[in-house]
């Protein structure tokens, strides 16, 4: 179990989200309330983008996020425009920095929170449906490694939401080959440095939690008195796994087997459908 | 806040105190209940004799030990007659090895959970009574470890029970001085490797929770089919800060204010009463 | 590019053999002599059975060796009859516990120095001829670890020397079908707590240097004043990636292409001749 | 031992004199060719000056700088006009964040190469200079913290260059006290995030080296198709323990005992003198 959120929107210190905020995901590393476990104290990681660059930076530690002095630093004084962040529970696997999300591949960041159920019998087929060179990449023993490498070995980076569903349907082929029941618990999100593709799915339809934020502008109007929600631009967006604070009328749920995405324009809400039987 | 337990008897695995039982130091690191804080993961210690040598090995982390590897792999592979270990919850001051517990000198151990109210104020105070050699060890920033130079500097060596009245009456005068209310909270051991020194005091009269565990020939009595507890050699006891399980009559708790011995031949419970006005 | 040493004998202190020799594996953390890279400081590992249980140990860390003070403490504390020790330089893959050597499987070890070319290339074909419930227990992104799973693919447990030589058959094969000039370059160590078997190989002919003590009875009448070397056992034998002090008579270079066999009774060294063609 | 750099002009990524010139910083932590150790690996730390914020960042870790991931992240990703980096060579005291430098005061950073001799003698009378809100801020073990907290002491925020030389002398006198032969060997450096003050001076008149970049204009003038160093702002200018490259004429020493002004308008050079007997 993890917690993590995404931002998008005019560059703001990445602590404005992390750091500070009542239930600030660091606060959400002691204390969790929607997750399976209330500690998250197994690594944490941030990735952003710098604005210059197109490849994103990441920050990945093996300490628990609430003690990690370097953490604070680095989101106090790094403003970003689009970055994701994210806490761990291990289910067993290495605490190490490479079992820690984001993951990264080019200009592509993923994270998740969930878990492929029985990975251990299934690890083998599901990194043999890795296109070779991705294999090379592999640096740790998790399942969310994995998916992120299917997702990409299923074309994430031209077209995103098939991608998941295509890697969502082939851990059900893969699973269901294997006898497991509910093969995969997943919210998960993806981005290329402009948009956010955040996938909310299990396959026994009891997803993990999460949410995106209201419209930046209802917010600033609702709240005319919180000089950080102020300062948010129109575009504004932010998606988590749990509400990071007590305004209920800041959050909305994201409905159970459906996708975000966090875009320049029109942001998009969509069923998200597992595609079976295609990479088998 | 901290928790603790304090071994001494015939060799055994320390992991049969650490890691095995329903509510071992481990899952306290996770769940402690009476506590100030209910997670302790901010690095922990184990300090223990190898039957051999007279001065004691000790082993300290940065990580929660709930997920250090190394922490598992040596108590299961180490057997010792007297150890200490306890698992850390910072109130502040930085998460390195250096504050870590137990701390040693020489053949001694001292552990500690509590605090010294108001330490940044009073913190010089207490470095200048320290003993000029003393002063050369120090090698982190914890209260924990200021205490335990005052008492050596005190006399722990010779007469232990005394040495930590004296420290305890030093920082309660010093707190004095400085204004604090109730300047100490406190519920520590010390071991030379032939007996410990547990005391509970606090200047509000309230201190943290403190238990050693029932004769083990009762023990053994009582739970014949438990084949751990049979084990236990008649000298055998436990002092922790909370109960390892859900036996009620395992456990007694110190009396606020007293300071337990365990050693050879018969173990004693007195009062404890910081001594006031004679370090000053 | 790495260094590791491996001890049979009498139980002994770790760290007569670890911290304690002029030119220590801890000197050679920082100055080692006949390696491809003087400084290995990315971490280490030390496996010891403890002649109690027939599994080992592990103690493996990412810091250098040199100022791990764990390290120090528990070589100093603790003896062991067989034992592994190795410290890390990488060639690129994370600096890990998980990539720190040796390696465990039940109360097996495995500990290497060398490479596998063009790892990249053909870890995907190294992965695939793992036997799928031995993939589950990968947890690192090194070529030894892939290299230690492979050899108890093949039977490490039943024929340790058979099985090596089908790992490096296995891995020329793999690195013929890629076009690699000298697939593996190899001074390996396994051990099931009873013998000690140490291969030295390498494609190209020229493998790291490996170097076995000579007889302890010998040692002890050349150098009676050595209090150390006079307590070891008349079977107690050591094998070095370099020696450990200026010595030359205390030890033997493994020939090109051989392979020792530590083990009660009469010691061996025989010629390793990988085997090809048979797991493709 | 250790080795770093201070850089002041234009926003420049730090990677560029971190990671990429052929001697970079990187490349002193393996092989320092001017310092007392060739190996700088116990730690590292960079300080920088975000251009929005007057207080300075700080990432300081553990690990050996050249296979820190992170630092290699934040170096390349974050740009900074103004900024210090250090890497460590203990010299005997715990390897941990809190004794990595660059350290910091509000909106002051200060590091250090070189040592306070016969530290554990002089210590204590160190500390006791301090004062007294300044030891609450206390958190490692190292001659370099004291020194730092000295310098504030004395005055660093309002006259930088009398207050290094009252710190200077004050080791000096206490070291006399003591006994010690030449008390101080220091190079130096301090900045509020506008000037950047280096000393260099030792007791004994043979200090470790310090160069500063010649002036940036010449070195464009010199070499016009190296697009890093076109790209040097006219104020620039690198302040380093030993040059980054094989560019002699990019270089020059700061003489003995004598102190560097880095600072907007005209750079400063002058005479270092400890000031004695005032403090005392």
């Amino acid at each position: 179990m993890c917690r993590w959120l995404a931002y998008s929107g005019d560059p703001i210190p990445i602590a404005w989200l992390v750091l500070q905020p009542e239930h600030s995901l660091i606060d959400q590393s002691l204390h969790a309330r929607l997750g399976a476990t209330t500690t998250n104290g197994d690594g944490f990681g941030v990735g952003w983008y710098d604005g210059r660059s197109a490849d994103p930076a990441v920050y990945r530690s093996v300490h628990p996020a609430w003690n990690d002095r370097n953490l604070r630093e680095l989101t106090t004084h790094v403003s970003s425009p689009l970055f994701f962040a994210h806490i761990r529970a291990s289910t067993g696997t290495a605490v190490q920095e490479t079992n820690a999300h984001p993951f990264r591949h080019g200009r592509w960041l993923f994270m998740h929170n969930g878990l492929v159920r029985d990975f251990a019998r299934v690890r083998r087929d599901l990194m043999l449906a890795i296109a070779p060179p991705l294999v090379a990449e592999l640096e740790g023993s998790s399942d969310s490694e994995l998916l992120f490498h299917l997702a990409l070995t299923f074309g994430l980076e031209d077209d995103p939401v098939t991608a998941l569903e295509r890697m969502a349907g082939y851990v059900e082929d893969v699973g269901a080959a294997h006898g497991v029941q509910h093969p995969l618990q997943m919210s998960a999100a993806a981005t290329d440095g402009t948009r956010i593709v955040a996938a909310r799915y299990s396959s026994e339809g009891a997803s993990r939690s999460l949410y995106f934020s209201t419209d930046a502008r209802v917010i600033r109007a609702r709240y005319p008195d919180d000089e950080r929600l102020q300062a948010l631009s129109d575009e504004a967006r932010v998606v988590v796994s749990e509400p990071l604070g007590p305004r209920a009328d800041a959050w909305n749920e994201v409905p159970e087997a459906h996708v975000g995405i966090v875009q320049p324009g029109q942001d998009e809400l969509r069923p998200f459908t597992p595609r079976r039987g295609v990479a088998v």
